[in-house]
């Protein structure tokens, strides 16, 4: 048995999924006539409580046109040093938009009204570049699988809203947020400028990421979709699998998240560890005692079909997900224990 | 009986195509662990006799990363005036490359090497911008599907390497082009630093381009392609529809030709046509007498299930394609000459 | 006697002139301190009728900040196929901006509104560039020194009104213009967003530009101009060239234009002069008969002292100026007869 | 008598530099014919044994031409996160490069070969932005004159070289470095691949830096510098200036780092202040009582004709220079213990 617990972008589609992506009807969304993915868009922005939606091919594509949406060329963009628009999109809001970033020292990726308040630089000093955006993880990727509570989001509202800065929220996990603390999608559809929702990590679909905002917003989107050649044709086979995964592997994220915290319960009591980060939702991050070397127990765990991640400086990651199932699950219980470190 | 010759775009995929698609085997292409993926990249490198080839959302997206590849910020790119790269990439040159274009007066959107040596600004002459790479379309586009003698190509690449210029292909339609000429794929490949093919325009797949070139220029396109977030997940679905469309429906894009030629015909007997542009391929672009307006045109046709686009300046446009079937076609001879403009 | 009729960019200081600069209070300009540039924007926007003004080390950069201004990443820019912008600014649009030039194809580098109405792509067909800029060059420089009407640029600025697209004047030889046509700075500054003014061509000023605007855009020029690095700090010398130069030399630029009347007048005689393009200004285009070589040309001109420049394909310029005295033309006029080609 | 202690780019020329101004013979360098800019250059590039050097209307623009020099967009520069490419520059990396910056935690501006290592993404991590250049910042400005000594910056050469990274010095105060710690240009003339120096500040010419390298790389640096607007015309009477400063400024920078050193000891002994940073060169930074008030203590002085800047968090500036005279020192030092807090 291979049990992949690298990250939750590994799933395949489950049968039904492939069954409801192979019975779409698709169109030349070029055109915005493919049907499936019209639908996709209007779902998930009535989710939301927003206006207007779009469908991009990634992730880092639906966050990188929200950066270029908020921005001019020479602004700067406030986030936390472990988000993933500045360790994992390639530089790209350097190259797309022209913009800095400037980093908060957040706690496990999350970020503080108070930190933005002082981030913030003074627009009239144009020696600096003008701070223009706020751009919020939640979960965080970097930071564990963290999460937001809502009043700390609306306290930075409030500081965006006093210093005219737009407010943008990289959602890849935030289904799994709304899972572990209870939240709706509308309690974030009216607070951010746009929020990026992926469909391929916790939910399982192949490909795809929506990106959510009001519908002036989105029209202007779509252009710059076009000039990063975001723009797809029949791609309504991808969008049917997003359909499918909302209506159906969005409330069972908890199985992920209580799998992820069994597994954390069960690694602190393991005599190689040095500790285990607060697990919240389906990401779990742990260091090993310092006399050893995260190679070996990559190796080790590997020898018995596990793969995990390494994350540098003796810390390593467990990420549940759709593709890791129960009998998976108890397996990895019983034989963690057993490894000999 | 509603037939679309409004672009080649609009295909949808055929049960057989859909089939393969949904018994692809796929993975994370994000870590280039999609066996379907990797598969088709292989495929096209190898019937290009190039060393390497990466899958794109797009074909916007494949000519975007090529003309980054090949520039710096403030170079020149030299094209024709009527290239896909001018006027349908929503000034992708220019936001994604920092890139000018030297637009070339050419013949049907074909270029000749006089006329490339003519554009190319002195290199000691820094007030200018620099020129360094020449971008060719084949078949033409806006050129009604016109495509170019390899001998031309030869000329043009032999300017190009005494100048030092880069020498990219867009090739959208490369596959007609190839088709009509009786040319082989390597005898692109041995020209060019990089050519781009669409798998969903004539071939019928529902996404999806691939870029061609070196494995060291590809290595780089790679990033690139994140940088714009074009890396997608288990996209193996869509590359198994061009792995099916490149081994199905290649050879059968004589039949679009031959269709394209037959209406071409028929129309220069009618009284309300004032001129037929050749017809080498798909695309068949004539004009209408100069009293008549186009849109009146477009909705006579519209009402008897005909719907074709219209170009400007009296100018009308007919696609020819994969869903566009020989009963269609049959119908489309014996309506026209019936109709009363 | 050295005779430089290459550009009108090769002046020198007068000792007047270099008197005032060096008699010139300076403070530093990066803190808005020195008040000889103070006084030097102010006085240009009030000749202008305009709110603000800006001193810029170059005309390039004073119009690359003024497309910046006007423009968004990936718009379009409309100007004149032998704009300077697209032809001696080094792909600046494209590479400060990420703006495309539509080039119109004018008469002698002046366009008109039936052209700039037929140049604006579309907003709602975002395939292709969102057109945002009008960018007119008065006096044209490859265009021989023409010069518009009024009219024709109110007419202009009727089309942009209309489309909803800004207006720039690269005014860099503008000050001929209005010697020329009568016109008075005012009546440009009714018309335009943004007008950028030379200091150092017809002026004799050995540095700068000025760019004028209203208020809250110069305010933003000067965040640009910091951004390309053109603040700079005790420039008030250079500065006071300008106020003198604007003081002094603008009346009789009309000197300037009488002479290279009198020497198209001369030429339009002389048997190897195959035709002498119009002479409005102090710019002056001529082409030699075709079995000439322009290289031969220059040579047996420079043998007499006298420096000329070539365009290319049979032409060659003439550009007359603060440093091409009375006794150097009246040579110059006794000269040319006896040159035996 | 004002004394502005605010910063040393506020000095104005002497009577002697001007004299030198004055009398520079000029031309129009855009055609490299100024003979005052030209002597300049290869004065420069010869004290620092490089092959060759560009003048700039401002260090912003040199430094920012370097960045474009040595890097490509999305590619990461690692640097100080007190740098003046990151704090001060409006975000010029990302707007004229499209580069990210990777900030390290250095100690007073300064950061170690070791550092520098660890901050270096894995090139073949494509999700990362590639790391390409390293850039220094000596002496050090908000780090309060800080400066390097050779074997540090050697030992970050060869994490450089081992890692195929460009090394950039921001030398915008290299002059006090090498006076303070009796160093030689050729010392670094060695090191790096490219060196900006000014002649504004502690040289204290009124406008101008100069950009240092190889020969290729200023070649290529004058197409940027053209690119931004940066070339200027008759500049020559700026870079005499620089001459000027160049002989007779440089080694008169001792006496303001001694009257800087004597105004820190005082300072140490005032019951309002907290700590004084370690004066090394001509920058120095205090703190001030944790119950005062910087605007307060700020205001105190100026009564006295005494102008200093606030930093924030409690901290000061005083930075002394050509323009800070012996009998301005002696108030200084008399005055300070007698103001009431």
């Amino acid at each position: 048995m291979e049990i992949n617990l690298v990250s939750d972008t590994v799933t395949k589609p489950t049968q039904e999924m492939l069954h409801a992506m192979f019975s779409a009807k698709v169109g030349d969304d070029v055109y915005k006539q493919d049907p499936t993915i019209n639908a996709l868009e209007e779902k998930v922005a009535t989710m939301f409580g927003m206006e207007a939606a779009l469908f991009f091919p990634s992730g880092t594509m639906a966050n990188q046109v929200a950066l270029k949406l908020h921005t001019q060329p020479g602004d700067e963009i406030i986030c936390d040093k472990w988000s993933h628009i500045y360790l994992y999109e390639a530089g790209g809001a350097a190259f797309n938009s022209g913009c800095s970033l400037n980093l908060v020292d957040g706690n496990r990726g999350m970020i503080t009204a108070e930190q933005v308040q002082k981030s913030i630089n003074d627009p009239e000093f144009f020696h600096a570049p003008l701070t223009s955006l706020v751009s919020i993880e939640n979960t965080t990727n970097k930071g564990g699988g963290a999460c937001y509570e809502i009043e700390t989001l609306k306290e930075i509202k409030q500081v965006c809203v006093q210093n005219n800065l737009k407010y943008h929220l990289d959602g890849a996990r935030l289904w799994n947020a709304m899972i572990a603390k209870n939240q709706s999608p509308r309690q974030f559809g009216e607070l951010f400028n746009s929020i990026s929702v992926c469909l391929s990590k916790g939910l399982g679909a192949p490909v795809g990421s929506v990106l959510i905002s009001d519908a002036k917003t989105i029209k202007r989107a779509l252009r710059i979709r076009k000039l990063l050649g975001g723009g797809m044709r029949q791609a309504g086979y991808l969008a049917a699998a997003g359909i499918y995964a909302l209506d159906n592997h969005f409330l069972r994220l908890a199985d992920d998240h209580r799998r992820a915290k069994e597994i954390g319960n069960l690694l602190q009591k393991l005599p190689w560890i040095a500790s285990v980060e607060p697990v919240e939702t389906n990401i779990l991050i742990f260091s090993i005692q310092s006399y050893l070397d995260e190679k070996v127990i990559i190796q080790k765990l590997k020898e018995k079909g596990i793969h995990i991640s390494a994350m540098g400086h003796g810390k390593l990651r467990i990420v549940t997900h759709l593709d890791y199932r129960q009998v998976m699950h108890e397996y990895v219980l019983d034989i963690l224990p057993k490894i000999v470190i």
